[in-house]
């Protein structure tokens, strides 16, 4: 399978790009708006995988090439860049592509991280609203900690959750997630509950700023 | 310690209730509109404990009397009749006492559960605009499964989050939550992040609904 990741050069990016890379055979692909940078991220991250003995191949192309016959389009970007990016990349989208959005809207104050979707009630249904009505949607990998998931010498046994319209499509990205050695990924069921699953990241983040000795704080449902 | 729980006669107010006189020495008192049905659950109490070969009394009284002279007051009633509850209790309340809200507003429909606050953002800020301004409010056990708390055979080892603008009232709540054997208690900062917190209570349902063998699903931050 052809995964691309959209904005894999920023921190959730790179950590699911690296993880897709050194723990399955998918076809890994970087996009950015810049090509050059993409390429120079994707070179970085071959680097990575051949010091830890693995001979890998990632490429780095313009957002819209990297989207281009991929089967999931991860939009790895910030929430207020989303919707252009859906845009820019929606000539090369069809029926037969995934669009993943992890992105979650916030805002900070001095009492820490808020919740602060688009009108649309979550990024999720931002997503669909603005993408080709043919290209299905999952919300997914919402509340991982980048750090934590760049860095492949930290093990972790975390979840992660699945939301969106298609039952199909939550199942494919929560395989291909679950793919992933340490993740396990459930289904939060349909788009209309994005914005809970969206909020645990604002959450987290709380959770770090409030209690001494947690960092990069991830959530296991039990 | 004085433990009031109102609302105690419900799922999570029994839960609590059972818990806190199992695990820990704190006078617990079970409050509701109806005096009669308080004493009553009161009794149920006692003889679940007495049949642990555990000699406690558990008092019952109506909302008003049960809060007075507590140092803790739990809002365990439904979201709905939050406001109203404080109000009728509030000439018992005084700058001594914690009021602790665990309530959330949810909808219900096709997709699941949704989080529905009140207008002010959350219920424990609902309780904050609504209780008298020297009493401190504290958001806690909004996303304990009741029946798995309820169950004094069903061993746990679950977080829950406490909020609130009192730093020294989330830690007192704090405290008294992790007497209970197998919870921790972490601190999601001021009563502005609430919403966040309470926001988990549909999620975890939303989860127990669409993923086969969850049920009473409860969280873990790490």
């Amino acid at each position: 399978m052809r995964i691309a990741l959209l904005g894999g050069t920023g921190d959730i990016g790179e950590g699911l790009a690296l993880r897709w890379a050194y723990d399955t055979d998918h076809d890994v692909v970087v996009g950015s708006r810049d090509p050059e940078k993409a390429r120079a991220k994707a070179d970085e991250y071959e680097t990575e995988l051949d010091s830890r003995g693995l001979d890998r191949t990632v490429n780095g192309f313009d957002n819209e090439m990297a989207a281009d016959r991929a089967d999931v389009v991860v939009l790895a970007v910030p929430a207020y860049h989303v919707g252009d990016v859906v845009e820019s990349v929606s000539d090369v989208l069809d029926e037969d592509t995934i669009l993943v959005s992890p992105a979650v809207g916030m805002s900070r104050d001095e009492d820490g991280m808020h919740y602060n979707p688009p009108g649309v009630g979550s990024v999720t249904e931002l997503v669909q609203q603005r993408a080709p009505a043919d290209v299905r949607v999952v919300g997914a990998f919402h509340n991982l900690a980048a750090d934590r998931l760049a860095n492949l010498d930290v093990e972790f046994d975390l979840d992660t959750l699945v939301v969106g319209d298609d039952e199909d499509a939550r199942e494919l990205v929560a395989s291909l997630g679950g793919e992933i050695d340490g993740l396990r990924v459930l289904d939060a069921g349909a788009a209309a509950n994005a914005a809970e699953a969206e909020s645990v990241t604002p959450l987290v983040i709380n959770i770090a700023m409030n209690n001494a000795d947690m960092h990069d704080v991830g959530v296991r449902y039990l």
